[in-house]
């Protein structure tokens, strides 16, 4: 049987003797005060893409949902478990947060297996499978461009699927009340992990571009 | 309705001229390779307990599913769409991880509200009081413990459903077989947000303490 | 037949030249003017978990009890011979102290006597378990909790029996008494002879953590 | 109410950055491989006379039971709540220690107590009352020596008590087989904490004289 992985254990000691040793009275304020982020973030689980480290988070500051592609369900209350709902419902109705962003990214392998009609389940139950299936013939359809490279296909998809998964999140009663209301706004970004860009999501087209940042 | 979070866009630029500026390379390096991470860590949704933030991951290195309160769920291949199960799969037979550690922490969110019997669903749907009924009647047993404090209490519940979560890992047929054949490690961690202290399950007897870590 | 144990005589020795030689003064002060330690501790025989040791006290400092567990029994004036009870008598109404503090401790060999169903009596007296069925069917209902590990079961009922104590020591008029007009303090405190960790019990929760002494 | 007392606090700070940073290995070790002291000292709750402090013993070597008066009763399992009988058990059955020390001391209130017929009860309970009433005719015999000063009378009876808890300790048919066997030794000591110094009992006759510890 493995040991406890000795890279966790070292980089848990850089943590330690790095940023826990200057921020350790803001840890301690947290636990007692609990967590009070102001910004949900809907991530996909790639090694590469990790809200705390595209966006510098510290404790505190987001709340962070990570599944397969960063998919978000219709609202569903049909008594069975579903963990992105869960996720949703805790941070609006119990944090109160004011922004929800939904985070794709650039070679999403959740995206590539949705796109691939060949691919074989990974298991018999497939779970994969299905759970990419929230985005019914979307994909099929994507899939269908062949004057597109596999690409082009893959970029495409990854943005069709966070426009969908923002329109999801409206489909949740207490998201679309807060938003009309003003108190919630709702986000959409795409990280290119190659290139380390960020494309934010207009909120109006649906359309994502780089925002400028060079005065930040 | 609200434009993108500005401490978004500066925490992204600070990403931009901190981390990738050194790590460019190795970005474009995983986007071309695709990611290999051999450890998947399935943490809490809170925003104090980030792993890349407490074990020091940077990008390519770690696997991440964040759920609320860190659960699995029994396998269940029943068709239905579980997020937590599909990143076990891709995880297990598609990134081929060597290990896999449930991460869980104090003043979980979560488990407090399993913990509390009087606790109103956030919402109609309840999707956290279905999400957390995940540990069926383990937070109702916990809860008769009065001569416990409330505290000891979440605690303890903490680390049982880290040790449950492990146990259900196992129920996944491709998890169980790749422990026996020495592939897979399953590990445990608890980390005290207030004192950030992390705490590792020693795999016999399931108890949780601090390793040493001065000499690493 | 054994001579007198050489280690105490080196130890004596060592006392007379190193701590003796600066305190004789204060020695013979508290011997003229009768001791007036402030503070009555509670403690356990245990050895590795002496008061004057962890609280580096000296002589005329604190009016020490020390038996099986640091229990303290219910205020019962039956004409029986109490040791602890007549301990407290003197302390609280002859010395007149400002505070009883219980002190508990890790691994403490009576609480795990307590918790083991299957320990066979040391001697038909059986003194051991009588003693520590002091605690009623506390460590029976600790016990029964499968879901933690021995380890977890102990520290909590090391812990809950402190507080126990605590309760019992206000079940004698004069502590309850002097506590209410504010002349008397009752404190908790849990040892972890594994680290030398110190947790103080919060009188209002009465859960147990660990003093910021930093400042100290 | 009160707050934990400053000179506890502060002591263990003095304790953390002297004592326990030279021994923290020892505590580790002694935490894993449990306690397995060869000797049990049974001394009084008085402040200034504390057997670690006067055999500058360290963590692991003692295990101390603490009464007033360090008195050791008859052996008696009646099934009634023995302290100081169920420390004897535990020391000599479960943790076979070879030495056993009552230390006695000089100006012990519990003496001074058992020797004045006209002092009231300290409580309706009398507990000190009943407790030195383990003495019988002994302190009342010793009282009327109206040729000896008070305070030789003190001394006497502080001694005639330390033989008589020797005596009592061979009640225990477990203490009296195991020096029968030459596996225990009974010792006695008499601290005078006027001057410090230390008189140890001679097994043959009873007499406390002052051992030539020069050569230590």
């Amino acid at each position: 049987m493995h040991s406890f992985p000795d890279e966790l254990l070292q980089g848990y000691a850089n943590f330690l003797s790095g940023r826990f040793s200057r921020e350790h009275a803001r840890y301690r304020e947290l636990a007692q005060a609990g967590q009070q982020p102001t910004t949900m973030i809907i991530a996909c689980c790639d090694s590469r893409s990790a809200p705390e480290t595209v966006f510098d988070m510290g404790p505190g500051e987001v709340f962070v949902l990570r599944n397969v592609a960063n998919l978000v369900p219709l609202y569903e209350p049909d008594g069975g478990q579903h963990g992105t709902s869960a996720a949703i419902e805790f941070a609006v109705n119990s944090l109160e947060v004011e922004n929800i962003l939904v985070m794709g990214h650039g070679r999403c392998g959740g995206i590539k297996a949705a796109l691939d009609p060949s691919m074989q389940p990974l298991d018999a139950g497939d779970f994969i499978g299905k759970w990419m299936s929230m985005l019914g013939p979307v994909p099929g359809q994507v899939g269908q461009n062949s004057l597109m490279t596999a690409s082009e296909r893959q970029t495409a998809l990854e943005r069709i699927s966070i426009r969908n998964s923002i329109t999801n999140l409206r489909s949740f009663p207490y998201v679309r009340q807060r938003e009309q209301e003003g108190r919630l706004g709702l986000h959409g970004a795409w990280f290119d992990i190659s290139t380390g860009e960020l494309w934010v999501m207009d909120p109006e087209s649906g359309d994502f571009s780089r925002p400028d940042i060079a005065a930040q």
